[in-house]
C-alpha cells in the first residue's frame, strides 16, 4: 500500500461530489507527503491539484515527487491568488466537497461566494481511510515506542534522587532527541506529588520529586511525523498501602484493557472493561477520562475509546488504553501503553516495564 | 493591564451579540490563562463560565484562580454533556457571536440545532485586543529572545565542523531548555547547501554542513506560552561574490525595515521598504514570502506584513521583519529580528551579530 495509492482510496469513497478539497494539513500530509503549513489539496476524478503560497512551491513539488504523488502544483502570492487558484481547480467540477469539520464558518462562506461549484459538506472521507495503518506507518510508530522507551529507561532509575518535574522532561526529550526521534510527540507530562500528579495533563514545573510522591511520566516520540504514546506511574520511596492499592487497580484494569483489545470489539466495550475494574475497587470517579484514542500522524485521532465512543475495533488501528486515578490530596496513577490491532488481538508497540510502582535502582557507578 | 481585566476589554467590542462563545484556545488562553487543549469560554455582560472535559476541571479552575479569573467551571464527561453546558449557559442571551474563522463549518451546524439563542458570527474579537501586549507579555518574549540569542551563541561558531543540519538542530533546541525555555517557539530550521537552503521552511536533515554552503539558521524559544522569533544566515568558507552581495543586499533591506517600523506605518508599506531594496539590487523575484508577522502567544499571528495586508502598526505591535532570498542552486540568505513597536520607533528584542555571512570562530580550547 504506497502513500501514492492514498488518493484512489478517498476518490472511490466520493459519491455526494464529483470533487474534494482537501484542507486539514493533516490529511494533505497523509495524501501526498507534503510537511508545510499551507496548502489545499483538490482531488477531481483523474487528478490531484496542490494549491500553496511562495514559501511552499518548490517543497510540495519535491516532496510529492519523493512520495510517487502524480500533482500539479499552483502556487498564490497572496490569498486572493491563491483563493483564484481553487476557484478555477474546482470549476470544472459541478459539485466539490468540502471538509466540514475543518473548515471554518468563514472560510466556507467566503469560498461559497468566489467558487462556481456548489459546495457540499462532508466529514471523515480522508480520515476513515488514514485511520487504517499501512505497515510503513506501524514501523514508523513502533521506532517512536521504542524510542521513547529508551529515553524512560535513562530517566526512570533518577526518579527521587533530587530532580524537579522540569528537569526529568527535559532530561526524557533531549534522550529521545539523540536517540533519533524528530521531537517529542506532545509535551512531555511529569507530575509529581499529591497536587500535580492529580490532574492528568499537568504541565512539569520545578516542582522537586520527593519521597512519598506518585509521579506520572506521559512521554512520547515522533519519528517521520508519527506519534508514539505511553504513561507510566511511579511511587517514590516505600508505597503506602493505599498508593499500592491503586497502582495495582489500575495495571490491572490496563492488562485487561490490554488483552480485551481485538478486532469487532466495541471501543465502548474495551472503554467498560477497565471502567468496570476500577469501579469494581471502588475507586470509579477518580477514573476521569476516556480509555484510550487512536494514534497516528496525529496525537489524538479516530477512534476514540470512551463511554460515548460508538466506533468498533479494526485491524490496523493503533490505539491506546491508558486507564488512570486521579485525586487531590493523593496525586495519580495512569498506566498506558501504545497497540496495534491485528488480526489476532493486538501488538503492543510500548515496552517499558509496568510491574512495580517503584522506579529501577539508580546506576552504581 | 493584569489578565483578569481582559475579559472586560473583549466586552467592551460586543456590539452585535449579547455574549461571546470564545472557542479557539490560544485567544482563552489570553482571556483566563487555561493552557489545556480542551474548553470554550462563554463571556456574558457580567459572568465568565469555562466549560471542558474531566482531564481538566481542576486545572481550570486553578489556573483561573491563579490568573485571578472569576469563572464558573463547568465539567462535561462526555461531549453531548459539554454541548448541553453550553447550550444552557448562552441560554439566557437573545444573541450570542461565535468565532467565525476558528469555529468549523460542523460545529456550527451542531451549536445552531442545539442552542436556543441566536448565533451571530463574528471575527477578531479576541485577537483585536490580544494583538496589543502588554509589559508581561513583551517581557516573556524578550526572555525567549535572550535565551535564542544565547543557544545561537553556543552552536554558530560549530558550523562547518563536521555537523550536520539535524545536529545543530538538537544542539539549539537542548541549548534553548538549558537555559530555561519551556521548548521550542516551533520547529527549529536549519538548512543548508544549494538545495535545502533555498527553501524558506526546510526541515533539518542528515545533510553536513560544508564549505561553500550558505546556512539558514531559524531559531526561536518558549517562555510562558509566548515565543521568540529569529533567523541569521551564513556562508560557511571565503564567501563567493554573489554570496556576500546577497548578504549586504538581504542585510540592507532587513536593517531598512527595521529603521522604517513605527506606530502609525503601514504594514504593507514597511513590507515595500525591504522589498524595494531586494528588488532594486535585481533580486525580487528570489524574495517569495511576506516581510514578517506578529508573535505572541502565536508564532503567527496579526498583523501580517506582506503585499496584501492592509494592517497600520501600532504601539505594543510584537512583529518580524525578515527579508530573505532563496534560490535552487544557490541556497538562502533571511535575517530576522524581532521587534516591539514603541512611542517612539521600535526596540529590537533580538540580539545576536548580523553584521557578517561568517560563523564566529570555535572556541580554541
Amino acid at each position: 500500500m504506497s502513500l501514492a495509492a492514498r488518493a484512489g482510496r478517498v476518490r472511490s469513497r466520493l459519491s455526494t461530489c464529483e470533487a474534494l478539497l482537501v484542507s486539514d494539513l493533516t490529511n494533505i500530509r497523509w495524501l501526498t507527503g507534503f510537511t508545510g503549513s499551507n496548502g489545499w489539496v483538490v482531488l477531481g476524478p483523474d487528478a490531484l491539484t496542490f494549491v500553496t503560497d511562495g514559501r511552499y512551491g518548490q517543497q510540495a513539488a519535491q516532496q510529492m515527487a519523493a512520495s510517487g504523488v502524480d500533482a500539479t502544483v499552483l502556487v498564490g502570492a497572496t490569498g486572493g491568488e491563491t483563493l483564484a487558484h481553487l476557484a478555477a481547480t474546482c470549476a470544472p467540477f459541478a459539485t466539490t466537497g468540502f471538509e466540514a469539520t475543518h473548515v471554518s464558518f468563514q472560510q466556507h462562506a467566503t469560498w461559497a461566494e468566489a467558487f462556481d461549484t456548489t459546495l457540499v459538506p462532508t466529514t471523515g472521507l480522508v480520515e476513515v481511510e488514514r485511520r487504517t495503518k499501512d505497515d510503513a506507518e506501524i514501523e514508523a510508530m513502533a521506532r517512536a515506542c521504542r524510542i521513547a522507551d529508551g529515553a524512560l529507561a535513562q530517566v526512570a532509575p533518577l526518579l527521587g534522587t533530587g530532580l524537579t518535574e522540569a528537569q526529568v522532561r527535559n532530561r526524557l526529550e533531549i534522550a529521545m532527541r539523540e536517540l533519533g526521534a524528530t521531537g517529542p510527540s506532545y509535551e512531555t507530562i511529569v507530575a509529581t506529588g499529591p497536587t500535580n500528579a492529580a490532574l492528568p495533563h499537568h504541565r512539569p514545573t520545578d516542582t522537586l520529586i520527593e519521597p512519598g510522591h506518585t509521579v506520572i511520566i506521559d512521554v512520547g516520540a515522533l519519528v517521520d511525523g508519527y506519534h508514539s504514546d505511553m504513561t507510566r506511574s511511579y511511587v517514590i520511596g516505600e508505597p503506602s498501602a493505599l498508593q499500592r492499592e491503586l497502582y495495582d487497580v489500575v495495571l490491572a484494569a490496563q492488562q485487561a484493557g490490554v488483552a480485551a483489545v481485538a478486532a469487532g470489539v466495541s471501543t465502548k466495550q474495551l472503554d467498560g472493561v477497565c471502567r468496570g475494574i476500577i469501579a469494581d475497587a471502588g475507586f470509579g470517579d477518580w477514573f476521569t477520562h476516556g480509555t484510550g484514542h487512536g494514534v497516528g500522524l496525529l496525537i489524538h485521532e479516530d477512534p476514540f475509546l470512551n463511554r460515548a465512543s460508538d466506533a468498533i475495533l479494526q485491524v490496523g488501528d493503533v490505539v491506546t488504553v491508558e486507564p488512570g486515578v486521579y485525586r487531590e490530596g493523593f496525586g495519580g496513577i495512569r498506566v498506558e501503553d501504545l497497540v496495534v490491532v491485528t488480526s489476532d488481538g493486538c501488538r503492543v508497540l510500548t515496552a517499558s516495564p509496568k510491574d512495580s510502582p517503584c522506579p529501577p535502582s539508580p546506576p552504581t557507578t
